[in-house]
């Protein structure tokens, strides 16, 4: 019975694995660059989403995808406001986007007036980890409260993204954050990761982290 | 297959809630009290469990019991440096605790000797929301950085727990955080939720907490 159990969930991953692909291949056919900022509830992801809209939104096309666990649109309005489409997915409870999910958001914009879909994955250090939605690149957000031990804490969802944003450095002198010991644990997991070290308060090191956004899509339509 | 499925999870559940009861009886049976402390990773679980530790210590028999999605024991090291007994439970990757894993971690532990037990759950708003585990009481730590909209948008976790801690009332000036907003999310998901507002760097607000924690044992024993 166990040995059943284990290939039923193998062949729900299977499942959401090719659904991701598929995503990644509409995404690929309108030629649109795609983001999957992952993060602790509190870390700040939809501040840096704005932020990232503000500096960018003159020259590229840009929609939000945003999942909540709970119907409710806070950051989608706040999305809305400043003109960018925005597609609202309630998980209904569940602790993470899925790739069957991402796909319900993608069919709901109009890929082709697009340039670049960031998508806001639930609040969870932990599940978003595991489920591959078909995006360009996983981004993950830690932020300077949240201390410096998480790399060591919650290790998975570090492995294997593709760049990593410090967030609320205008924090730094109010709370104990060891910035070397936060660093190495990220090496351990994640040799040579690039790390953007950024306030959404005082929009300090914002610039970075638009310049490598930028080359990303810029390689990727090239 | 789908009613199928749906009958599988609900023998999953009752199982864990049968075992949460089972655990529960152990407990009492000891004459122990036992609290379950959810959290967002870095909202300062271990620090609150600390400074609780360092104020009751001298008067209740306390051990603690770690939730931890990785075999580190950065948290368990800091309780038994106090000379604390501590009990790391290893999730495995899972994201939350559940009745079959605290019953592991009351079965290493020698309860007569004790009057309290802490549980630290898995650092996630989430998913330790649905599942009981079979202690007294159910507390909620928030902090000031993670933001104000919390309740909102993971309204799961703050229904029918027993109280709420906020911590990190030190950044206050630093955040923008409005309390009355915050506030107003818990009394419509938990009418009438005590909260406690600390801070683990000054230790401003902990006799309240402590006071709260010392009646609800002495209200168990009397």
């Amino acid at each position: 019975m166990t040995i059943q159990k284990v290939q039923v969930v193998e062949r729900i991953l299977d499942a959401n694995d090719q659904i991701a692909e598929q995503n990644k291949k509409k995404l690929d056919q309108a030629g649109v660059y795609s983001i999957n900022i992952m993060a602790s509830p509190g870390s700040g992801k939809t501040s840096v989403i704005l932020r990232t809209i503000e500096k960018m939104m003159g020259e590229y096309k840009i929609a939000v995808i945003e999942g909540d666990t709970a119907p409710v649109t806070i950051d989608a309005d706040k999305i809305t406001a400043m003109g960018i489409p925005a597609v609202q997915i309630n998980t209904g409870g569940q602790c993470h986007l899925d790739a069957n999910l991402l796909e319900r958001g993608i069919s709901a914009l109009n890929l082709n007036e697009l340039d670049l879909v960031i998508v806001e994955n639930v609040g969870n250090l932990i599940c978003p980890a595991s489920f591959k939605i078909g995006t360009h690149a996983n981004v993950v957000i830690s932020s300077i409260p949240e201390g410096d031990d998480k790399p060591y804490k919650y290790p998975n969802i570090y492995r294997g993204i593709d760049t990593l944003i410090l967030n609320k450095i205008d924090l730094l002198p109010y709370v104990d954050f060891r910035k070397e010991y936060f660093k190495q644990g990220i090496e351990l997991l994640n040799p040579g990761l690039s790390i953007f070290e950024l306030s959404c308060k005082t929009g300090e090191g914002f610039n970075q982290w638009i310049e490598w956004l930028k080359s990303r899509i810029s390689k990727r339509n090239s």
